[in-house]
């Protein structure tokens, strides 16, 4: 089986990339080839058995993503976007990257003959917008805030489309925000919700720009790449036309947040979080979503972290030391 | 005001046209100038006091677009679309144009500087897939069973982000399906809607393809054109991000349908009904949505037509003699 992975080289696809590695089978078939695609070429991990093939794209360039598709992937994991506050900052640069750059990936597939592709898209809960329901179920609306979420729904739309007419068979996961983040502090908006546990377990200080009684949607690095296996492996048949699933989270308080890092770390590890309310900031995460019943997605087999200790857990197994490819 | 139509020369652009000439108002301005666009050049109406423009566009073609909205109008109506079954039919085509020609009117506004024109988008309930609940609040998720409603649903998206960014200020309308829809009967799935009214209303015989238990959601096009007007000149600012409406129409059956017939037209005119099941027009009628709420758009003033004998009353005053412009 070839793996193609677009994205390769971001947080997701540097450990999804590791994982497939180690397990050697996809979807209950032996790897054969992976290709590694991304702005940058993706460093290449060493496997002696398998093909492993690096390229740079720039998926806003048809030709380019033509000759990554043109190999004939049985399984892409279209994991490549422009985040949020550089779609934000460059409308045009947002909408060349995500949603021509998507619309690329599907006609490269819609291109080739007697060919259907398992296609696993990554959107995310920034497709919602405020005001919000206390728990927003699987059939609410979709009223994106920001252009990067704009540019997801229309992914979504499209991979069902497609997946309809039989062009592809896809898959569209919502994933929660990402928590606990490897690697430094950024400018994110929603930084702090890992900053301020990562830092503290490194014993450094980290700034809590936001009331402790914020809520937000968490799942694991661990749990997202269980989330791309489990779609990969997963049967479509029973989705019919609605290909899009908002995958199953945590929904903790940043004091859950804290008291589960009291829990794991101690107290003095806490001690190291200031509180610095930043209006901006928490302007911005008053407008995401908070709580999801991701009842389908539960249905569908797809699990969410146990508890917010064990998501501070698992960043400490897998990112606490840096772990090479 | 200057008011430029895409879309002029189809069935409700020319009614649109004819009644902002009966006006020469919209939104409480004088209207000064009329540019009218399609894939054909539409008919001229006379009128000698106002600026009265022709075009011949392809919007799938950026150039074509670019020069329209170069004229810097300060309401555009966006009605052109490939239909569903075109849609359907050639799938690149159907994305050529509803797609991509939505991007350039949306790019071609985006272009032009210190300028920010009201832009009416007609959507569709075709956004909406099966199944439903027996009544779609304003927040139900769009699922679309076809392509056509998955290029009106993304239209949707792009107008909300264009108009959140400030490029434009616009509105996406979900028109009900349009009955009585003047002219001959057409392959059009949802014909028979008009069809078993409009024809006996001409002593023509009719068929009826499915069950008379089956129930729809209809708007008569003197709903719609006052739809399109009262948008035109609805103050967007208490919508903040959500610019996608779903308008009121009524959940009839087409029992009560005939009923309304028999009540307008007699016992003779029902009896031109011939019931002629159609498996695959039922079929596909079944995957279309029947009632709404449509709370919001009642709550901005948008209203119903009063019943479908009324609907049938304004068919015979608006269109069972063919008007010139």
């Amino acid at each position: 089986m070839r793996v193609l992975i677009i994205g390769a080289a971001g947080m997701i696809g540097h450990k999804l990339t590791r994982r497939l590695l180690e397990e050697r089978r996809l979807a209950g078939q032996p790897l054969s080839a992976l290709d590694l695609a991304d702005v940058i070429a993706p460093s290449m991990p060493a496997a002696a058995d398998l093909a492993i093939t690096p390229f740079q794209v720039d998926i806003s360039r048809e030709s380019d993503v033509k000759s990554l598709v043109a190999r004939r992937p049985d399984v892409i994991f279209y994991l490549a976007a422009i985040v949020s506050g550089e779609a934000e900052a460059d409308f045009a640069k947002g909408y060349a990257m995500n949603l021509d750059g998507t619309r690329h990936v599907l006609e490269a597939v819609r291109a080739q003959k007697d060919y259907c592709p398992k296609l696993i898209f990554t959107s995310s809960i920034a497709v919602f917008g405020a005001p919000f329901p206390d728990i927003i179920e699987d059939e609410f609306f979709t009223t994106p805030r920001t252009s990067y979420g704009t540019q997801k729904a229309i992914g979504e739309l499209l991979v069902s489309d497609y997946s309809r007419r039989g062009y592809l068979d896809g898959l569209s996961l919502r994933l929660p925000t990402i928590c606990v983040r490897p690697g430094k502090p950024n400018a994110a908006a929603s930084g702090f919700f890992s900053n301020i546990i990562r830092e503290p377990l490194q014993g450094k200080p980290a700034i809590l720009p936001v009331s402790r009684d914020v809520r937000h949607w968490h799942a694991s690095p661990r749990a997202a790449i269980a989330f791309l296996l489990h779609a990969a492996a997963l049967d479509t048949t029973p989705l019919g036309a609605r290909r899009t699933i908002s995958l199953p989270g945590l929904c903790v308080s940043v004091a859950e947040q804290i008291e589960a890092l009291r829990d794991v770390a101690g107290a003095k590890a806490v001690a190291l979080i200031r509180d610095e309310p930043n209006e901006t900031i928490a302007r911005i995460v008053a407008g995401w979503p908070q709580n999801f019943t991701a009842q389908r997605a539960l249905d569908l087999g797809f699990k969410p972290d146990a508890s917010f200790a064990e998501i501070i857990r698992i960043h400490l197994e897998d990112d606490a030391v840096a772990q090479p490819l």
